[in-house]
């Protein structure tokens, strides 16, 4: 018998133990492969402690060929799939060729996404929790902020850089700010022009408490925890919208800061969006068995699927699998028992699973556990939590890592080494009413257009008096004299109103500009027409642009 | 008495070093501000251990202020520095505001910059091991050649993905295939698709033997050594030219290749060539002394100087300081004593030092040694190596972060995971003759436009028999249809000559043509203009554009 074809798309807990399992139960029946974005599996409860630098990028994550001993793993982007010909089509590495997967049986084991599109200038200028990426670029930017507070002259600006805030107060939210909270602590005593008192940290939550899925006395001690350790914790408070420098609560309050962190907003996967399927709170709609409905042979299961646990499921979520890793690692199982009990013309079974409990870090060797109806605080709640997850943790090498990593750390100064990465070459930035955008003085780097909102330019020439303004709308840009010469803002520029603008740094704008010989005349006519004599400084075609052009063969 | 200000520049072993000499010699007499482009020292030699991921990135290199103690660090960009005014002009964190830093004495120890552009495509398309963002790129590359020679179809791609070369057989050279080959040696049991015999290593030196600065029965063995583990070692061959996917040599040999790796062409830093200082062989040339003649209260040492170390130097490389880590140390000790007596009136001691020896690892617990004149080769020396190196590792923390890594990645298998980065949103290619720059059936990513050279463009419709051509010369661009929408390539695309594009991915050049409305009639002018009837399918705007627009608040 030619075996079944099972394709496993994601590669977080839900796929990872679906694809174990599949493979333990029906070796001589399935062929199984995983697709996944990355090489690895990321254990989710850990990022945090990567973000506060406690263990390294690499070691909160497992290599999916290595957890995955007999199963081939394909690193690759889903492109779509076609439910009919039940055909996957993926792209792979630098040859970007879609390349057709067939199955027999698919699991849909995505995960979720992040919306952040209800808050205005979130999207933007918040940072995410969800992938290892993401811990990574946290702490990237974190110790970016000390190492610029402690040099510094500029007070607002310290102010600013020292202000970390977290949106959102579950599990994600709490642990993240506590461990930022413990790095920041932990690196002070290297940076001498900065006091503890000059710190301040932000926990928003818009409902009436931290931690709802723990009973209200640990949430309450958390609370306490958390103030303790000089965090403020603001309940009952949504976020309304932010900017680069600052976030505005629905209460009005305008926190200054360069650092937001977002673990609110889950939204489908980007993926899962556009299949078509039945979704539900931004999960695929299954069956108890975990049977896609109307989708013959797919199935979904994890934080992507939402999974009734009893026979006519309401609106009520405890009606529903909960979105853990303990319920993917049980659905997984399941799943796999399942598929195998399909092909062999036996009974399915529907997913039944109970919790067994919650745990959650505070930072500084304490944590909150409600484990088996049992409700623990502080050090021992602490030391469960990391017996917990060394245990839960897949593969004795990433256990015996993570160990080392927490057995070094615990007697080592803390690692602030900053691997900087390459700001994107296009982004928004949302800007509030008053917002500088640029001011005399700035290095120019960069060119701008309006997306949405109408911004102010005024330009003061000292010396002669000169003055000169504009107002810039939709559709209309400024900052072209980035293409000229490499040289120092001489306007100010501010929101007249909340607005959007797209920013293109200044050697990619250089580069685009040179793709379109035709621009460079627009350039010189528009800036004729905009700025009339008021700027004469420009310097005939780009240095920059030249000195590429040079260079190149 | 006031203290005199000293500005270091660079935080490599010479700027380190000078620097805590300094503050343990005149601690009462100057204030010393280190500034560099990172927070952290980079221990070189470690560099090709991250690539092979045998080490931790962050475990290669050490926090500036935990290195320098009582010393003020800067990680800040130098933009310029004022000889007249004795001022420096720093940037600083997100913020681009000018900043100067006025200093009595100034240290310039900012280290190399790369040269590659004797080599057509070399500087597009090699791999460099500067720094560790260059090591961690090149782990992450090899890793993803692995990822794909494993699950791709094409016997052409497979081939060309696990081919590996190397550039250069100085130290950095040999080190570097050494370890490229001892992980992929390491890892390939996680990829069952792929065999040792598929797998290619190429180590090009242009002189007549590997390793010029050991004796030459030691490069003779390595030279062996590097054979016996799968190496092939090309010496007396030049590089003549690279593309993403073939390196030609002087001979006329095209290796097909993904991965090029470049440790040769050292040029002078980026900053070091605009400041008008006497240079020679791309460094700086100063006196016994290491001042800089002409330039009061200006020093130089470390690769960016040229320390005599004879009274009359003349064109011998011998005459003067060699550019490695123990001569690097002992100038920024001997400048450091030299500044001192300086401000006290007496005498300054010029420059001696004899190298204690050589050290150069080859993988597989094997590595050369010529230390105090005694010549080692295999185990013992390489036992020698690591004893050395972590030896020479400043601060007790690193040593023990160094050595945890290696025992751990001795019992462990290797660290497979491949933490992906964003690819630049503008990029040059290089081609040569012939190659192909996309084909039909691949999915649309980008903007071409043709630097240097002709491309010919064909496209054949199965359907109809309809046929299409044009040749691009410089300044015409191909590939608007990724403004359009997401759909396949249906033309091919071949360089005719040698030539030169400039790629904008999709998501950036879609960003950009939004910044101009009239670009949107344009295209709509040229597409007409160019294909004529050729190719209808066309749709109107852009589906990611509009996506982008209508997320937008």
């Amino acid at each position: 018998m030619e075996k079944k074809k099972i394709l496993v798309l994601g590669g977080g807990f839900g796929g990872v133990f679906a694809a174990k399992s599949l493979e333990k139960l029906g070796r001589d029946k399935v062929e199984v492969e995983l697709v996944n974005g990355n090489n690895y599996f990321v254990f989710q409860p850990l990022l945090p402690e990567v973000a506060a630098s406690s263990i390294h990028s690499a070691d909160a994550v497992v290599p999916l060929r290595q957890l995955l001993r007999r199963i081939q793993v394909r690193q690759a982007e889903v492109m779509g799939i076609d439910f009919e010909k039940k055909n996957v089509i993926v792209v792979q590495g630098a040859r970007r060729v879609p390349i057709d997967l067939p199955y027999d049986e698919l699991i849909i084991a995505l995960g979720t996404g992040v919306d952040l599109d209800r808050f205005p200038g979130l999207p933007e200028h918040a940072l995410t929790m969800k992938d290892l990426a993401d811990a990574h670029r946290l702490r990237t930017h974190v110790i970016g902020c000390l190492e610029t507070a402690d040099v510094t002259d500029e007070p607002d600006v310290k102010r600013q850089l020292l202000s970390f805030v977290v949106v959102g107060g579950g599990f994600s939210g709490v642990e993240t700010i506590a461990e930022m909270r413990e790095l920041v602590t932990r690196a002070l005593r290297y940076y001498p022009n900065i006091e503890d008192g000059d710190v301040r940290m932000t926990l928003i939550e818009y409902a009436d408490r931290i931690l709802p899925t723990f009973p209200a006395d640990l949430a309450a001690y958390a609370t306490r925890r958390l103030r303790m350790s000089g965090i403020d914790v603001l309940t009952g408070i949504g976020t309304k919208s932010a900017t680069g420098t600052a976030v505005e609560l629905t209460n009005g309050t305008i926190i200054p800061t360069s650092t937001i962190v977002a673990t609110i907003g889950n939204g489908p996967h980007r993926l899962v969006a556009t299949l078509g399927l039945d979704l539900h709170w931004a999960r695929i709609k299954t069956d108890r068995y975990m049977r896609v409905p109307g989708h013959e042979g797919v199935w979904a299961l994890g934080d992507a699927a939402l999974i009734p646990l009893v026979e006519d499921p309401g609106e009520n979520p405890a009606d529903y699998a909960t979105q853990t890793a303990q319920f993917a690692v049980r659905e997984g199982q399941q799943l796999a028992a399942n598929i195998i009990a399909n092909l062999d013309g036996k009974a399915l079974k529907p997913f039944a699973y109970t919790s067994k409990g919650s745990l959650a870090s505070l930072g500084m060797s304490k944590a909150v556990a409600d484990v088996y109806g049992i409700k623990l605080s502080g050090t021992l709640a602490w030391l469960l939590w990391r017996g917990f997850y060394l245990s839960f943790l897949p593969g004795f090498t990433s256990k015996l890592r993570v160990g080392v990593n927490w057995l070094v750390n615990s007697v080592m100064p803390p690692n602030i080494v900053q691997i900087q990465s390459t700001p994107p070459a296009t982004r928004y930035n949302h800007y509030r009413k008053g917002d500088r955008v640029f001011e005399p003085g700035m290095l120019i780097d960069g060119f701008y257009t309006v997306i949405k909102g109408r911004f102010r330019l005024t330009i003061d020439n000292p010396e002669t008096g000169e003055h000169f303004e504009k107002v810039f709308g939709p559709g209309e840009h400024f900052g072209e004299r980035v293409l000229l010469r490499s040289a120092l803002r001489t306007g100010l520029v501010v929101a007249q109103e909340e607005g959007v603008l797209l920013f293109i740094a200044q050697k990619d704008f250089t580069r685009f500009a040179r793709a379109f010989p035709f621009l460079d005349n627009y350039f010189k006519d528009y800036i004729d027409r905009t700025f009339g004599g008021a700027d004469k400084a420009f310097a005939p075609g780009s240095t920059n642009h030249k000195a590429e052009l040079e260079r190149l063969p």
